[in-house]
């Protein structure tokens, strides 16, 4: 496994790959890689022939009050996990060669981003948008790989790539859970141990707004309604947000209908975690 | 020469001659061409192995009273000069190719696009670096090619460019003038006989502001002075700005020092006409 940190090189060595008809898949990360990682990389390196993994902590997607700063940062362990998984190459940037300095060129999703998570982060999508648009014109994969626990992000990616006509695939894989179904994420190592267990509650709420869809119930508030007193029940959680959204455009739904996406955000101490389930009517 | 109205055909034919070892290049513009596109035609054709021209009348730069409705459009010359320019693909997509029902995401430079055509056309350089954006995942060229006449928008969009790391070499051109001085543009031929005459007195004014600046005077404001008089004496213009902005960051300057633009726009009747000069001290 190659780690490349300049953005130059790590262009030669794609447009090279892609010239002798290689076809390159993607997983863009922030590192301290877990288990939902694993699985994207998994899913990349089985599809296709040049395996590219990035690790890049990108501050514009943080607000000023975020968790920037104490985010965890492992490189070491995430090198191993790579190459145990057959990564071919790890493109690692530093901050000031994504965003020299003079930097001023932004990618916005409008609409899509002004709920859930854009509403409790102002400017996270923002950030986020930019950077991968920026990832796919160094790395320009055939196929970029997401994971489904972050739904917002996973759909205005996917929105964006369809938009600005970035000649890649997107996909989206399922959210990979402990045993005790809280999702996986880099931020679950913030809880304390009390609160670890509390967590779990959001996994047991969310499947069981689930069975109340597939029994027949389509109102979004008593949804929500339903997950919010499971959760001040069984935890001392706070709920920034529980919404049903339409699985494509992230616009609240009053009734539910299609595919829709149950998602929430609920602090835990100072941990703010995040977790959706997809229903279908 | 083979002429492609879908994006999914031009990202096909881009990428098959990519993969066989071609380089593309693409001067991308709004059609009605003129000398000024025929120069960078011919640079394209000359430096590359494929030549890519796009025709497309960006809705999205136009702001609700200018003149997007009556912008001239004649994609029948334009095809007979392509071919003649020897260009291999005229790319022209339709308004609802280009921007299909749900369209969301756009591209800012911030900063730069503040000032002069910024400020009298807001909206317009969001409109601009959205559709070129585009325009770039969709033909991949190796090399863009631009016109110095627009010369905030060669600055917005090397900017763009180099941000966001699309894998592109941006040229910019010299500006094609008429016999008189005037620059060309698609919008002359809007002007009546007598303000067509006038309207040669800005490249007039600008070398006069070009032969103060050699000899010796570095006054932003003494020099926009001088071009404003002269443009007052020998015309019926009213004049939107005259700037001397840094020739990168686009900003204004107060003394004009090292690679400076010297710019203006203004209206004579109904058409706004812009042009510039490039000082160095």
């Amino acid at each position: 496994m190659r780690v490349v940190r300049s953005i130059r090189t790590m262009q030669r060595l794609v447009s090279q790959a892609k010239r002798s008809g290689k076809r390159v898949g993607f997983v863009p990360t922030m590192g301290a890689l877990h288990d939902g990682h694993r699985s994207l990389l998994r899913r990349c390196r089985r599809e296709n022939d040049l395996a590219v993994l990035s690790i890049f902590v990108n501050p514009k997607q943080f607000g000023l009050r975020e968790d920037f700063a104490k985010y965890p940062r492992r490189e070491h362990d995430d090198k191993k996990l790579a190459k145990k998984e057959k990564v071919d190459i790890m493109f690692v940037p530093s901050v000031k060669e994504m965003y020299p300095e003079g930097y001023l060129t932004y990618i916005e999703v409008e609409k899509m981003t002004q709920f859930l998570c854009g509403r409790s982060r102002p400017g996270h999508f923002k950030g986020v948008t930019t950077v991968v648009g920026k990832l796919l014109n160094i790395v320009t994969p055939d196929v970029l790989y997401l994971g489904q626990k972050d739904a917002q992000q996973a759909a205005v990616l996917k929105r964006m790539a369809r938009d600005l006509n970035f000649p890649v695939a997107v996909r989206v894989c399922p959210t990979v859970r402990e045993a005790d179904g809280l999702a996986m994420s880099s931020r679950n190592q913030y809880l304390p141990a009390g609160q670890r267990r509390e967590a779990a509650v959001l996994y047991r709420a969310l499947r069981e707004a689930r069975q109340g869809v597939a029994a027949g119930n389509r109102s979004s508030a008593g949804i929500a309604g339903g997950i919010r007193s499971r959760i001040g029940r069984e935890s001392s959680g706070r709920i920034d947000y529980i919404e049903c959204v339409d699985a494509d455009t992230i616009l609240p739904l009053k009734r539910i209908q299609g595919k829709t996406i149950i998602a929430l955000a609920v602090w835990f101490g100072k941990t703010r975690l995040i977790d959706n389930i997809i229903v279908r009517t």
